[in-house]
């Protein structure tokens, strides 16, 4: 029963994550309350992140320029690397404000079953990167993939990579354990084995 | 950390109902992954929905021209006119197959404290248009505002106008009662108070 233009939007917003049917119903009503301008503001919006932003050079970060304000950010500590799986988990990260290095983003976890292998991720450019002769001395690479089957799997593959090409460097990984204002009582019981033997002297 | 063109866009998504930080910050990420085409493409009918929709001049419907669909199908009963507060209330209505008469949409709700009066709704054109002499007979206006204060309020207001102004026509309103589905362990007292007030034999 809706015009056509009110279907279109309805069927775009509904292609985004989260968005059903109905979320994309109310999205689209709202917008047509809102005034023109303010609409258009988000139509803009769109078209420019996808002309604007593209990958820095460095890290594969998100940029809108060949490097990321991370990489470009001369306080940043160039000899720690924290790799993750998406520019999406930098955000979390930079937020904890505990992180002072720089990035890496593989572009998504190793997983064979959807056709993700090692080529189609930035590793060989983390190999690259860690032992370039031109490059600031690394310390340590922190594999923050996230704690899933994937995410494990893609840091025991790097942490390998690495051990080969660069054993000087250290290699870690964060923590897992009960997220802080949780419950025991309600922990699954792989969280409550990782707290267990990951337990530190107070 | 957002470089600025993503951080534009999560403030536009973010202005979305329902829509948070997070949400905002997942969508954009979601969108900076899509390829430019499908990007482009909400961009495109959010634009699009903003230039092309309007109301109908006869029932303040949405519509992409002069008359809404339902109000230029002759199938529709003509003397049967259904009274909601919101555009995004017909669609509800039509999915029922319940209804087979017009709509009239008030453009909200009356809210002396929101100031919302009379005026600024859609309520004198109700009047003209079932009391004009080149009106189709009229035979019953339903009225389905909201069951809320400000809906119930509406339907009043309205109520007593038309029974000034057109004693003739027959002003129903939508039954209150028990969701189809529900339980009466979790009704609220109002719910089922309603339900025992509009009790009908079987």
């Amino acid at each position: 029963m809706n015009a056509p233009p009110i279907q279109r939007l309805v069927t775009e917003l509904a292609k985004l994550p989260g968005i059903g049917n109905r979320t994309a119903q109310r999205l689209a009503f709202h917008i047509l309350r809102t005034d023109a301008e303010e609409a258009n503001a988000l139509a803009d919006a769109i078209r420019e992140v996808k002309e604007r932003i593209g990958l820095c050079e460095v890290c594969f970060n998100l940029a809108d320029g060949p490097r990321c304000r991370i990489c470009l950010d001369e306080r940043r500590d160039a000899s720690l690397i924290c790799v993750v799986e998406e520019p999406g988990d930098v955000i979390p990260i930079e937020r904890t404000h505990e992180f002072p290095g720089r990035y890496h983003v593989l572009g998504g976890a190793l997983s064979p079953i959807d056709g993700v292998d090692p080529e189609d991720l930035k590793i060989a450019q983390l190999y690259v990167r860690v032992t370039a002769t031109d490059a600031p001395g690394i310390r340590e690479v922190v594999l923050a993939t996230n704690p899933t089957t994937t995410g494990e799997a893609t840091a025991l593959h790097i942490a390998d990579g690495l051990r080969e090409r660069a054993p000087e460097i250290t290699v870690t990984r964060l923590a897992s354990g009960l997220p802080v204002g949780s419950d025991l009582e309600y922990a699954d019981e792989v969280t409550l084995g990782r707290a267990f033997a990951g337990r530190r002297a107070v």
